[in-house]
């Protein structure tokens, strides 16, 4: 049996190009002992594969040149040689930037297709969701009446958190690149409004739809559009680091001027990952998968017909031309 | 009778000028109904003035041109027309850059000159040992066998939040300027290490004092200091914001370039304000004298003769002339 694997063939400056990954067709090999083989249905395209990509520094251990990517997945069991699951089982765990999978079951999670379309278990009901819902209300901590903020508001995260928020009884800001995104948000995502960075003051357009200052700020980006929250902060603020797709691509540096802000107001600013919640990842996917059932939050996922289209798609999430869950389909 | 006061004359561009302030000899006014005379004995001296004298965007609402600084310092009630208070017992407030204060008694504390001289009450037993205490304890939060980073150690805050720490059974790396300040932090404050920012590479001496990382950086400056202890941060470090002396006097930006260590660590960075614990001030008092009664935490400081020494005083503290609690005597 052949499979398909994209592989790393030279490390980005700058925005990563479609060049640098190789597609390979190789051969698949049995699963050892403890192992299984997983034929990979649908491949999470996730800013964190560009961190990956850097030789060093970055907070994922990079990849040697010619490796897959560490990227989450879901797929079907064809082969285990573990007691942990049988063929036809449907899992979700880190199956890389492949069409299969041969390796330790560890970490892997078995998901219910007939709950869900098993593509979602990418994106609201997997660690895209639960990184929103942990972020917005662990760090976050939201009240009623509170006004939150949120960026990269069409994207994956950011499209749930924002919601999460608003069945916290919050007022709710998108901020996000384009009209067609900003409609999006506000129309189907029922977000309170949406500041348009393309083209709006930011600055501006904060002073009026936050008169009384942010009290929360989901953070998805970094750079200008935080240094510029950080100037509304309310008291008490507080802003869950969640990413900073500005700065990765970023060869310079983007410094943050407004950070004293923090102790003018007494505000938070504080990373977080969805890693260190493993233990309550089922309260979040009960919670996210009630909330989509009775239409309390709606999600989206952008889909890319085949593995080869994995750099391409790199390309459109760092130049934001998605809305929701972006992932390919194998 | 007849008083002396230190007012504002022109808002300084950079760092404050002592041509920045009019001494001014003026009438005592009497207290209305409800309010005191106190003399005054001892004025603060601490960064907190510089924040006054910018016409806007300050943390602290600017002064007038005019104006006396709003000043913390101690002294004796002359006269008083209020039943909390009575002539002869000695207060704790904010007095103002001046000989005499008269005004409501709003916010006054009495204080005991038999438990200890009436000065110590600007340093460790006042506002300055509170917010030691509250940003190491509160915000730190420091358990035993944790690595701590305090810079301007050898300052009035800094040097208890150090020894705070110390009393928690963690590890205390200061941060100062000088070979006399740092020679001073380890030998009489007992601080564990102390990087000299003013000649030691500040991350080469990191790396070694705190080769697990650092997790928790008391951050009393802000600026460069502040970029590169985030690059040291350990898991889930704490850095409570305390103050960005770097900041105040600096006509340009100083931006932080490092903040997404926060995202990689989960870290978290919060400003804190000693006057939102007010209702516990005096726990930290008791624990406080406590700590200083046997010894466990030595304080210090300097004092400059004269209320018109006030503008030069200034001038020193923001040129780090001083090891302590800065203040003039009228």
């Amino acid at each position: 049996m052949r499979k398909m694997a994209v592989r790393l063939r030279s490390r980005p400056i700058g925005r990563p190009r479609a060049g640098d990954w190789d597609i390979c067709e190789e051969a698949v090999i049995g699963p050892a002992d403890g192992e299984v083989l997983v034929a990979v249905r649908y491949v999470s395209v996730s800013p964190s594969i560009r961190t990956q990509m850097e030789a060093g520094g970055a907070y994922l251990p990079p990849l040697a040149l010619g490796d897959v990517a560490r990227a989450r997945g879901v797929g079907e069991v064809l082969e285990s040689r573990t007691a942990d699951f049988a063929p036809g089982d449907h899992v979700e765990g880190l199956l890389g930037t492949q069409s299969h999978f041969t390796g330790p079951a560890t970490g892997m999670m078995k998901i219910d297709p007939e709950l869900a379309p098993i593509e979602r278990y990418l994106g609201a009901l997997g660690m895209t969701g639960f990184t929103a819902y942990f972020g917005m209300l662990d760090i976050g901590r939201p009240t009623p009446g509170e006004t939150v903020v949120v960026s990269a508001a069409a994207g994956a995260v950011g499209s749930i958190a924002g919601q999460v928020a608003g069945l916290k009884g919050c007022r709710v800001i998108g901020i996000a690149g384009g009209t067609d995104k900003c409609a999006h948000v506000v129309a189907e995502l029922g977000f309170d409004a949406c500041i348009d960075h393309l083209d709006d003051s930011i600055g501006e357009r904060l002073s009026e739809a936050a008169p009384r200052g942010v009290d929360i700020y989901f953070d998805n980006v970094g750079g200008r559009v935080l240094d510029e929250v950080l100037l509304h902060l309310a008291p008490r603020a507080r802003i869950p680091l969640c990413g900073g797709i500005a700065h990765y691509n970023s060869v310079g540096s983007l410094g943050l001027r407004n950070h004293l802000k923090l102790l003018e107001t007494r505000g938070r600013m504080e990373g977080f990952s969805v890693y260190d919640y493993t233990a309550r990842h089922a309260e979040a996917r009960d919670a996210l998968a009630g909330w989509l059932a009775d239409g309390s939050i709606v999600t989206r996922e952008h889909i890319e017909d085949g593995l080869e289209r994995f750099p391409d798609a790199l390309q459109l999430l760092f130049g934001g031309g998605q809305l929701g869950k972006l992932m390919v389909r194998v």
